[in-house]
């Protein structure tokens, strides 16, 4: 751990031209590479022809490099990012008082922009590249609708159409998210819709579904591939999703470097992977290249505890089987997580990238129930002023916790987690945990196999 | 209009140890002082002594000092202001391009907080000073919520109780704003209310009312008066406020004056007057003692024009008539702005200092519909990223429309106006908007006559 004497603010601002010009792509650096999308039919590696017929061209470049370990980030897209990053590594205060530890705590907050999160870092790239194909425009689902939010923002910069899937519980749950999305011009359709043949299948099999994410990934493929001038882009998951995000990791360490500071830990919520990925990118690098060791904490729900708990094979990404397979930590496609979570990150699957690491040993997983997870977003509200994503609460839960041993040992350790995202229109959480109404669920052995035997046999 | 040759960049930031050590109080340079406070019963000038049953001592010292030009900002809330502060001062180049304007446009965000607006500038002063002299808890009243949120953050902070009166309508309709106050453990009442004298009182003659601002000012100083330990503390109109907020101009000054760039005009929105006399205070002071010119305008709903329609006169600052007299320009104390008004800035007078530099022709004001606003606010959040809150967007309306007066003349101005926040919570307005539900209202001087015949005779 380093030990440091300059002060150093609340808030480590990097300047504009501090922001990165390239991103970092960790699996230049990998010894074991993740492994390839497979074709569901011919369950060989997708080639690059098969992917361009769902991403543009130069996304599925990204998606399949393995080689090169910088990437030039564009002129046009760096002019998005300048208005709104580079964003704040925050020394977190207050907490370490009110927790009274030796130790020294950072996050990087992403929550600073409209659509709430760290999204908009690949949204904007993806949308930049549909635009320089010629595109008329792209399909995607959204759950609690940053993703999509972040898209629509893209979207409406490079004047692309912009259509959204949205599971249909949080349609009809989080109409402000979906008005939000209007605002940028994006139509949004809740889903499962009678507008696909995969929606009426499955509004067919399933009436009176609510939609899940895997279901309205479907639809957003479908109409991908059957409309000339469309292409399909996805928040998370993807390699090329994790690239975009190293912009995150890049200036974390950027800030950190200025001051002196060595990260002891590194932790980040995980759902799809796309912040955790990103975050500790560069870091990941020099761990990889024998340069430095870090902790590195993946932060999961209990109820959805796809690392912890689940198996690392090939699998859909998504209900309607119309995606390529993916090998990555899973639960099983058809898994969805209680009706009684309400703190995000309920992908049933996991970053090929992240999951080859993890099983590789290279980082940890630990996963935590909801009702801790608001415990520790209401504390860190009430002392560092951020209202911090249920999503994010999961990093912030951890940190505290290792903060807390910190107490115990008397060691001054920096730890740095990732803030992806703020709560604004997480409030019926926030309102049932205030309440009291929020309650913990662990999904048992037994239901969990029920889905892990459904598993493709590749 | 200043000629600048450097590359601005999209934000401006200022250092950690540039945020403003003191307060500017524009009321030094004022020739005309703003009329002093009334005492209801009396009609006389309200004394120190009066107002400190409503108010805590320091504060009240500042409400009366109209000699002191720099107010020291207290090491405490020094910290305070390091969590979220400085905010950047934004060159909106993309708003620019899409206007085809040769003007250079530049907004000050103060929306990057949880509380969503500037009103945490105010709110952390007024619980500090509280904390300082030993009291249990401070009471308010909000509308919308901002300032409501913006002072439970501030009394979580100082361990300091907060009883929140918010108009019953918001509270009905604005369910999240109250849950972001409980999270940060205030206390919610819907006003009014049976907890009060004097809600009673109104519900008894007007039942099934659905509360006003000026009401829930009543019911909250009335708790503050009769709880021992307890005093009031309020977000707009007194001169306290403007002086707290001066922290948004004098930033604003700073990063200006590093790029060399002399703002030709200054807008901002205005309710109360906090945000706009915050924002313009150290320019206004320059203009009062003569060292420079600026055009600075205050933008107003059409729907509730306290400055262009109404008249500079004394009025109660509540519905209750509790509260003490103030010389404003104000509508009456009983105007309630058109239901089909979703924007905001709703109240009926404005604030004393701002009152005394308009009528010495020190400033202009403007108003504007609702829908015109909401269609800036929109092409705003396309091309800039950020979604504005509606009060906000009667200054962008301004800006906008005088940016186009620039494109008419050639002239390459600098404008500056204030975004005092984001509009999350006020997706129901946007919604509005997008389904063409919204309408226009403007008041005839007939309706406005009604009104203005009962303000007290002095």
């Amino acid at each position: 751990m380093a030990n440091n004497n300059q002060k150093i603010p609340y808030k480590i601002y990097l300047s504009e031209n501090e922001i990165p010009k390239t991103w970092y792509n960790v699996r230049a650096d990998m010894k074991n590479k993740p492994a390839p999308l497979l074709n569901p039919g011919t369950l060989q590696p997708m080639t690059a022809e098969e992917l361009s017929a769902v991403f543009c061209e130069e996304l599925v470049a990204q998606e399949l490099d393995n080689e090169n370990a910088y990437i030039p980030i564009p002129e046009e897209i760096q002019s998005f990012y300048k208005m709104y990053r580079p964003s704040p590594l925050v020394r977190a205060y207050c907490l370490e008082e009110k927790l009274q530890t030796p130790a020294h705590i950072y996050y990087k907050f992403e929550g600073n922009n409209t659509s709430g999160s760290h999204k908009l870092n690949s949204a904007v790239p993806q949308a930049y590249y549909a635009k320089k194909q010629g595109l008329k425009g792209v399909t995607t689902e959204t759950g609690a609708g940053q993703w999509g939010t972040a898209l629509s923002m893209a979207c409406s910069y490079f004047d692309l159409d912009c259509k959204v899937y949205m599971v249909k519980v949080s349609y009809e749950q989080k109409p402000f998210r979906r008005e939000v999305m209007r605002t940028y011009g994006a139509s949004v359709t809740p889903s499962p819709s009678d507008t696909t043949q995969v929606g009426r299948k499955i509004l067919a099999e399933h009436p009176g579904t609510t939609g899940s994410l895997g279901c309205a990934i479907s639809e957003a493929v479908e109409v991908a591939v059957t409309n000339p001038g469309y292409r399909y882009v996805l928040g998370s998951v993807l390699n090329q999703v994790l690239l975009h995000q190293s912009v995150i990791g890049l200036e974390t360490k950027a800030a950190l470097d200025k001051y002196g500071v060595k990260a002891d830990m590194i932790i980040g919520c995980a759902g799809g992977g796309s912040n955790l990925g990103g975050l500790i990118a560069p870091f990941m690098g020099e761990k990889l290249r024998g340069e430095a060791d870090y902790r590195i904490i993946a932060v999961e729900p209990s109820s959805c505890p796809s690392f912890t708990r689940g198996v690392y094979a090939y699998d859909f990404c998504d209900t309607g089987m119309v995606c390529p397979l993916a090998k990555m930590y899973t639960l099983g496609s058809d898994f969805i997580p209680a009706p009684n979570h309400a703190g995000g990150l309920r992908y049933h699957g996991m970053s090929p990238v992240l999951s080859q690491l993890y099983d590789d040993g290279l980082m940890e997983a630990v996963s935590v129930k909801q009702t801790e997870v608001f415990e520790a977003a209401e504390m860190f509200a009430r002392v560092e002023g951020i209202l911090p994503a249920p999503e994010s609460s999961h990093a912030i839960r951890v940190a505290i916790d290792e903060a807390l041993k910190c107490k115990e040992t008397g060691e001054a350790k920096n730890i740095v987690f990732g803030l992806t995202g703020t709560g604004y229109f997480d409030m019926v959480a926030y309102e049932k945990y205030h309440d009291g109404l929020m309650t913990d669920y662990v999904p048992t052995d037994e239901e969990l196999d029920v889905f892990r035997a459904k598993l493709p046999k590749v």
